[in-house]
């Protein structure tokens, strides 16, 4: 799990100007939530490309988690970039007072993607490129909102898993509150994700890294003394989170199908 | 471009039902614009599953466009399904009045998404799974808003051209004034997808078949009599719109990165 600070800021500074060459944007522009992923992304693209072409998005809904906008504030201060904030409050209740609901999932959702589309909103306003800020363990478990949180031009950290997100933001010497406030969606008051999820990151990211990436088998994560009830309900949720991790199947009908065979730029370029 | 109606009938029924059943779903979920490629999908749901499990969405922007929300009306009265309605104005206006713009694409992406939100509410509410409307013209040349209306958990007919979808649709035999009104994309009032675009769908799709169907170079489509212009035009849309049709790129940090080895279910499955 242990990460190379200074090779992983090279890489993913690198990443960062590439992609943004390679679109013919100047600048990029993400969500920035107070929380340790979103800091991470912005510390990572001031040093990509200077905090001149680095726009923070700071999205609240009303007052709520009012801690967090102060760290997401103090972050974009920090680091030197220009902020926008736009309360999302309005726009969810004009939906919300007509079809209410007290679902907490369904109320972060629709939170999420309002986020989305006033993100994408400033994107072309700004002449901004946007930077996603989902790490490896969210994608894995699907812990994100489709078309929400999820949405990116292209995203530097989703390679990284949370533990080691925070070893990265150790190494590029972000505010300690930040990277030890315990992680959350943001879905309601109080909420954090290890409470939900039922694990700690740090024993989700040692499960993960073992299944995923070294291609250990649930019989020798037993060996290793896993519980196997913690192994088995991780991989549920990677199963089931498969459907935000690809684009949407299409029926095949013709010779070159959009997502299946027609896949510029690996295809030929007409 | 000529399609063997029943057979694409029969294969985009079995579709429907397929991914239904892989996903866990007894019921499919749509938006329906009053035009000929929601009208189609939501005729081919109904001859997959039945009436009784298709929800048509109707979510008009105020009274805009007016003759179009009676069309859907009109069609899913014929097709027997469900309909809600959800007019999306209070929560658009609600950011427009804080941020407002003229630049009817800004407005129209807006609007696309606030649907996309609403559709995806209330597929949890209703449980029924996202059918996609999005054809394969559009799909190619990136006529569509990513994260708006382009957003579903599966397509049934994103390999059809949108003069196939006409042809589809005669077979399927839905009302003549869905099938011969102007296409348009509901961004403006008047607005029309050909005027926009500069060129027939015909005309486009003639050029589009021999292009990414047939692999047909530019000197072979110029002999056949088509204009270059309109050829190269074609081409440079279906460049630039590449990140519709794909998932964000994650830089690659791991052993196993999502999107480009970590493939479930192609991959192993751990």
């Amino acid at each position: 799990m242990k990460i190379n600070g200074p090779f992983v800021e090279k890489l993913l500074t690198g990443f960062i100007r590439t992609e943004l060459e390679r679109t013919g944007f100047a600048r990029g522009i993400l969500g920035v939530s107070g929380g340790l992923d979103s800091s991470v992304t912005a510390a990572l693209a001031v040093r990509a490309v200077g905090p001149d072409n680095v726009i923070g998005m700071i999205m609240p809904y009303g007052r709520a988690f009012g801690r967090d906008a102060d760290d997401a504030r103090l972050l974009a201060r920090e680091l030197g970039i220009t902020t926008r904030e736009v309360d999302i409050a309005p726009s969810v209740d004009a939906y919300y007072s007509r079809f209410p609901t007290e679902d907490r999932l369904l109320r972060g959702n629709k939170m999420a993607r309002e986020r989305m589309s006033v993100l994408y909103d400033f994107s072309v306003r700004e002449k901004a490129l946007i930077i996603g800020t989902s790490n490896k363990t969210e994608l894995l478990l699907g812990y994100g909102t489709i078309h929400g949180d999820m949405a990116c031009a292209f995203n530097p950290i989703g390679d990284l898993y949370k533990t080691q997100l925070r070893e990265l933001a150790r190494h590029l010497g972000l505010p300690e509150s930040i990277i030890t406030k315990a992680p959350t969606a943001g879905l309601w008051d109080g909420q954090t994700d290890e409470e939900e999820l039922g694990l700690s990151y740090e024993e989700i990211d040692r499960i993960r890294v073992r299944m995923s990436d070294l291609r250990h088998s649930p019989e020798q994560l037993a060996e290793q003394g896993f519980d196997p009830v913690h192994v088995e309900r991780l991989s549920g949720m990677i199963r089931s989170a498969e459907f935000k991790r690809r684009m949407p199947p299409i029926a095949k009908l013709s010779d070159r199908t959009v997502g299946l065979d027609f896949l510029y730029p690996y295809d030929r370029e007409r």
